[in-house]
């Protein structure tokens, strides 16, 4: 028999549901595919074998009992800014060393009522900013996963376990998935609750998750919700009319990153897709510029009691964005929050145009080094404007590192993003 | 010497910069007021007296080392869905019981780095949500406090403290405010950043303050937000044009709310106002159909390990709504959101014809008995509209219970909405 944890999670639930896999065997394929990895990896930041062994046996019980959940089996990491009633939730920094919350957050409760197992908590940077964590790529241990989902997205490249959620205030979903080589999953804004997630920007923070495939993403995101994530491997009877879009950011992509998504575009047109430039207004780009000042703005009150009890144990550069942060004019947070609602607004207009927009993930492969975890330059607009992105492996660079593809659509379209992002990484 | 426990914040912030008053004198005299009522009122569910000395010690010397903030020496009140890193933060719920969080939500950090004297916790209805807890209102032990802000409407309207945190996902703050004749002041969605709170609607909740009078209401909130809230009791030098909204609920308005309504429009129109009726659009209409859906399935989320793991601890009236949120298609949930974004957007259109909009805070007085807080009907709309609300006392009810006016103005207007409260109040 094949070794069960090659499995996409898709495969893994019909196995599971037919009764020819069990949880518990699956959790000890994986736990044996970390044991052999993690050492280099370092999704982890708690990871307990036999407690995610017993979670196994308990999904396989209660599903001998006709209780089986969409995810029965299945198995989650969570990023360590979600809390966890049976594991610590550290949220990357010292501050909280130790913590043990006394509930689930809702996103994992949802998961646990699902059947899924939760195996661990993956590493997060600091409070999901830039301070890293140790998690290295799984494609190269000398260069950065990417970040804040650190964990989340090594480990679902490393098939350490079927999902793993993050969550994105800038690009903390995408940018890492991408550098990866894995799916990554930014729902539209307030798809899950935050509920339990140690929040910094309540403009921007969404919960999403990291997966191997975009069907795998799909499936998670309606055991977790009960909403029509679709079948993106369905073929849709048509080509979309796409939109490329560089962005405001265009002249931060590398060239091997510039070369892949035009020749995304060129594939997709080949299959039959129509390719349309796509500029975006200037209210969009007004957007962006406030970024910073809400992200920071919001997240230094979010820290407010950390920064006045315990602001030593905070890294230098988390410390000097958060007094930044604190010490902006309360008229500048506002006006940002002003310049998102009209950034959305406009670019509602922009992609009622086309089906779906095509741009870059990131600005190239993930940078060497652990010390940093890259630039979310293609992450942040589509972040403030509340709208799905999916990032599809298309391509690897001169490092030998993947090149992902950002697929963008509307709010709300969370079904047409992944079956457009599955048809462009099929076309590719 | 008068008592100091009888100044409005504004009075007592006066006398403690120019150190004729300390935050010591001020406490001992609002814990002698609190230990003479508390017994019937019963506010707080965490009162220690030593320990609100201990701050308000700490507060004297902070001032006297010239670090004085700009709520320095003021008490405030901390509804219990909000984290107290020295207090209990038990939520209104057996299943929080005991419950000591590491950290201070936002705004009560942001109250403590501000100088403010945080003396205990109020109670909250379980989950912020129907099921009372034991305050009654200071006007008529018999009779409600409304909620669910029960402790900090009461507290604030018996001159415990100066300012009660409240949040509002209905009508949590301003029903209250009004039943026990304060001042409640719900800003501008987003205003006071939510870290820390037990959050249940992601899209509707909204921290904001109880107070005296309306002037105290704007210190507070300059004073936590470095914001400028303006000084209400200045006079504007002209009369506002004023829209007399009776809203979809209109119906259900007692006779002495409709009469008081008409009172004060009458007494503004004597002051120089011009008052214009305001139907509400459809689209806004269509957003409150809509509220019931959003706060009972986000909420349902926000619950979601409670109801897997100490549903038996619920009461049985929050068990079967949130039964009813988790069962509610995705669709109807995500429909609910679109249809408030919808109405906030026609809301916009009428709000910008006025300078502030005039309607009742309650449909009547605080309803007999303890076993109910009352009817939201003339607050979840505005809740959901995300703009800023103010209830002024206004008049006197037939069984002796104060009665309140709302003051709406449009998003991002709350200095406006403030000033208007107050120029109005004065008019009555």
């Amino acid at each position: 028999m094949s070794d069960p944890s090659t499995l996409t999670a898709t495969e893994a639930a019909r196995r599971l549901r037919a009764g020819s896999l069990s949880a518990s065997a699956l959790c000890e394929a994986l736990l044996a595919r970390i044991a052999a990895r993690e050492g280099v990896v370092r999704a982890f930041v708690h990871l307990d074998p036999a407690q995610a062994m017993r979670a196994a046996a308990a999904a396989d019980a209660a599903a001998a009992a006709g209780r089986a959940g969409p995810l029965q089996g299945l198995a989650f990491g969570v990023k360590d800014v979600l809390d966890t009633a049976d594991m610590p939730s550290q949220y990357g920094s010292a501050i909280w060393a130790g913590h043990r919350p006394r509930s689930d957050a809702a996103c994992v409760a949802l998961a646990r009522r699902a059947g899924a197992v939760i195996l661990g908590k993956t590493v997060t940077t600091e409070f999901a900013t830039r301070h890293p964590g140790p998690t290295s790529n799984p494609h190269n241990p000398g260069h950065t996963p990417g970040g804040s989902s650190s964990g989340s997205a090594a480990g679902a490249a490393a098939g350490f376990f079927h999902a793993g959620f993050g969550t994105q205030t800038a690009g903390s979903i995408i940018r890492p998935a991408a550098y990866c080589g894995a799916v990554g999953f930014k729902p539209s804004f307030g798809t899950l609750h935050r509920a339990g997630m140690k929040v910094m920007s309540e403009s921007l923070d969404t919960v999403g998750v990291i997966t191997g495939t975009v069907g795998d993403a799909a499936l998670v995101m309606a055991g977790l919700t009960g909403g029509d994530y679709g079948d993106p491997e369905a073929k849709p009877g048509r080509a979309p009319r796409l939109g490329l879009c560089w962005g405001p950011t265009a002249d931060q992509a590398a060239p091997e990153t510039r070369a892949a998504i035009e020749r995304v575009a060129a594939a997709a047109a080949r299959a039959g897709a129509e390719i349309v430039p796509l500029e975006m207004p200037a209210a969009v780009t007004a957007g962006l510029a406030a970024h910073g000042a809400v992200m920071n703005g919001e997240s230094s009150e979010a820290l407010a009691w950390e920064l006045d009890h315990a602001a030593a144990l905070l890294s230098a550069g988390l410390r000097e964005r958060m007094a930044w942060g604190r010490d902006l004019p309360r008229a500048a947070k506002e006006a940002g929050r002003l310049a998102f609602a009209a950034a959305r607004a406009a670019f509602a207009d922009v992609v009622a145009g086309v089906d779906a927009i095509l741009t870059p993930s990131a600005p190239g492969e993930a940078p060497e080094g652990l010390g940093a975890t890259g630039d979310p330059a293609f992450n942040s607009l589509w972040t403030l404007l509340h709208v799905p992105c999916v990032t599809v492996p298309v391509a690897t660079g001169p490092l030998g590192l993947p090149l992902g593809a950002q697929i963008v659509t509307g709010f709300g379209q969370d079904r047409a993003a992944l079956a457009w992002a599955e048809w462009v990484r099929a076309a590719t």
